[in-house]
């Protein structure tokens, strides 16, 4: 790992007095605070924080631009694109310690949450209150990480992104200013939207300490389906149609055979090897079953094999458990392997051209990579399995990355659908925004002129 | 009129150079540019340009720009805050010449406008597509001035307001750069949101001359519902119940005795004279006839009278005009009037609190003000109808509105739901979002450091 030891003098001395034990610079807690799960090498702070409130965060954050020390704040550590790498060294800011939900307002369908606190811990707490919190990465991140990465997944082709359902942040500045950004209204039109200038920023605008999110009842009934495909493109034209005809589908994810066969082998399944799509409707029990019979009717006209749906909670949880296991099951394929998802989201009126034309690039390609996607939102993934030791893989899958990039841009999309820039698109960024990146960095130097909040990050020098 | 006729030496000459006939001084032309709806007395500019392309905008402000001179976008002039008036003199950039519809992708329920395009002409030119774009403050707005207002409307309960609808903005900077400020994908996480950094902004940060938009499928069946209460509280506990069981009404409109007496009046009308709920269900023609049934059972929970509803369009249409024609039957009460509409938005649950506590207070009070609410999202409005030459009038109006700003702020509610800060809100910014607020000013700094966009508005000096 390359690893940045050194602080300003006193500086460690002066957290120290401000956290007691709850500042570390042993090399496994630096290393393990050095990197995410995706690709990039791990680059260790010089110490790491466990600040409990924000009024710490504030301290810590204030001491570091005392001396110009990067902080860097960290969550589950599971983002995709090295935005935790301490790149420039300095403190990192773990806030996993920051995990309470703080306030349940179930008549106006919101909560504040501490940023440690992960989507499953909310969903666990909310269990008996009849509401959700539905954005799912893959992962059981925090809801700090999820905004600062401004993530979605299976469930943002209805409910929305990270972007839609926070109502409202507290942010520690580069200044050790504690600012709310907005109030807990629905809709405001008062004043700038700095709520959605820090969602998606990455740490490198200021550091979450508090997030009001919006909640949604459970649905009455919920059924979920599994329809494979003789095509690709008939999977991708059945959800094309779908979502121009307006059937308000929960989730609807595509699986190419890849992916099929990686999840029957992992989770002991016996779906059939084929583009498939996995599908879930919220509502009424009557909206639910109509739902359910419009898409059928879509499916079969696209070329669509037996449609199988099923209300019971069981076989939904089994299916989705295998959908959110997809990584793991990539990873099982080849183990040991360094993990790479690409993330392009375009037009969906493209999506099926820009399928196509990735897998005619894979099936040219020495490596294999299992397609997954949010297709209802234009969103899908590769997930590359690297032999870490290989240069000549990894060059493979930067050439085949770049061209998906260039691609989905080419298309009228972004580079990233929910994974963010971190280091890892940092290139692709002024293709993708053109002069609105010199935009970016010009309130990034308004609001952290020092360029202390997670620098090296999003923006290129 | 307080006009502000003086420009730098030659900047008249230099923008006649580039427009033509299209650059006026007349003194009608100014005062028409001075001033919006609102109750805040005209501003006049010293000139008034009419630009045909985003060139040319980007031209007109680097010619300001050279001297200092303030330049303030104007669109319908609808707008009620104040935000046109040129408070600082300088250029007013009338935008309406910029109003063709530039394309509409179907297929990814997506279109580009420029910004002069008004609402109603943007569904007009949708009207044989399937197509629509749902939001729809009273006037027949522009699409720029709506997005620099972040306007929403009778149907932001379904569809969101212009926050969740833009999808990408063309934007001309305090320097005349031209940025876009994002790709046509659904979602992205790619690098800070601008989109949202300028929808809301007022002008203040530069000048819109392009808008993407999310467009949506007209629905299959729609549905009109009229339901009268004998009490106010038992309209808003009605409201408060469907948002909660998640029933996706399409709009859930409140009118007070005071309005339906008057639109009554106004459109020749003879609905009962009593707190109504005016709602329209979107859906399938059974989901349709589902949500009509459910919150039908809900309003009779809650004391509603007679429940009609209703598939005619001729008969919801109607109904619709009535409702959007508020404005003008509150003006017929007293003609002559000036119109100040307040525009507080608050956590459901405060809901009903807010509108008893600010009923009592106009129950104290000389004045009348019907009220009318956009209550699914907790927000509405009184319409107050002053004598203009009356200082005591307006000054109870400022009175009333202060105690109903600072009611909804104590509730964690917002000071302006749609309307904008302007020059109206100014005042209150500081109460609203504490040190946020010097956050906002240094965005504006970074931007806009001669202070040329629309100075003098949202952020107090």
């Amino acid at each position: 790992m390359t690893s940045h030891p050194k602080l300003a003098p006193t500086l460690y001395d002066d957290i120290k007095a401000l956290l007691g034990d709850r500042v570390s610079t042993a090399e496994a807690v630096r290393e393990q605070h050095g990197h995410d799960e995706g690709w990039l090498p791990t680059e260790a702070p010089a110490a790491v924080c466990f600040p409990e409130n924000a009024e710490e965060v504030a301290e810590i954050v204030k001491l570091c631009a005392a001396s110009g020390t990067p902080v860097v704040p960290f969550g589950t550590g599971t983002s995709l694109e090295g935005h935790v790498q301490a790149v420039e060294g300095g403190v990192s800011i773990d806030m996993m310690a920051m995990n309470r939900v703080l306030e349940v307002n179930a008549e106006d369908l919101d909560c504040r949450v501490e940023p440690g606190v992960t989507r499953k811990q909310l969903n666990e707490h909310l269990r008996d209150s009849g509401l959700f919190f539905p954005i799912d990465p893959g992962a059981d991140a925090s809801l700090g990480g999820m905004t600062a990465t401004r993530a979605s997944g299976t469930n943002a082709v209805r409910y929305g992104t990270m972007r839609e359902n926070v109502l409202s942040l507290n942010v520690v500045l580069a200044d050790g200013r504690l600012i709310r950004t907005a109030r807990r209204a629905r809709k405001s039109s008062a004043g700038y939207d700095l709520t959605r200038l820090f969602v998606g920023s990455e740490g490198t605008l200021g550091i979450i300490t508090e997030i009001t999110l919006r909640l949604y009842g459970i649905p009455e009934a919920i059924s979920a389906a599994v329809v494979s495909f003789d095509t690709i493109e008939g999977a991708v034209d059945a959800v094309i149609a779908t979502i121009q005809m307006g059937i308000p589908v929960a989730r609807i994810e595509l699986l190419d055979e890849v992916q099929l066969d990686a999840i029957n082998r992992y989770s002991g399944l016996d779906y059939k090897v084929a583009p498939t799509l996995f599908l879930e409707f919220h509502g009424t029990e009557a909206s639910v079953a109509e739902q359910a019979e419009r898409f059928g009717e879509i499916a079969h006209e696209f070329g669509g094999g037996d449609f199988q749906w099923t209300a019971h909670q069981e076989d939904r949880n089994k299916l989705w458990q295998a959908r959110h296991d997809a990584v793991y099951a990539d990873k099982a394929l080849r183990p040991g392997c360094s993990f790479w998802a690409t993330d392009v989201c375009v037009p969906i009126s493209k999506l099926a051209a820009c399928i196509a034309e990735t897998k005619a690039d894979l099936a040219e390609s020495f490596l294999i990579a299992p397609l997954v996607g949010h297709v209802g939102d234009g969103n899908f993934h590769l997930a590359f399995l690297l032999d870490p030791d290989d240069p000549k893989e990894r060059a493979e899958a930067e050439r085949l990355n770049e061209r998906l990039v260039m691609r989905a841009l080419a298309m009228g999309g972004t580079s990233t659908g929910e994974h963010g820039i971190g280091l890892g698109k940092m290139k692709y960024l002024q293709a993708e925004h053109g002069e609105a990146v010199a935009v970016m960095r010009q309130l990034k130097q308004a609001l952290d002129p020092q360029n202390i909040m997670n620098p090296g990050k999003i923006i290129p020098a």
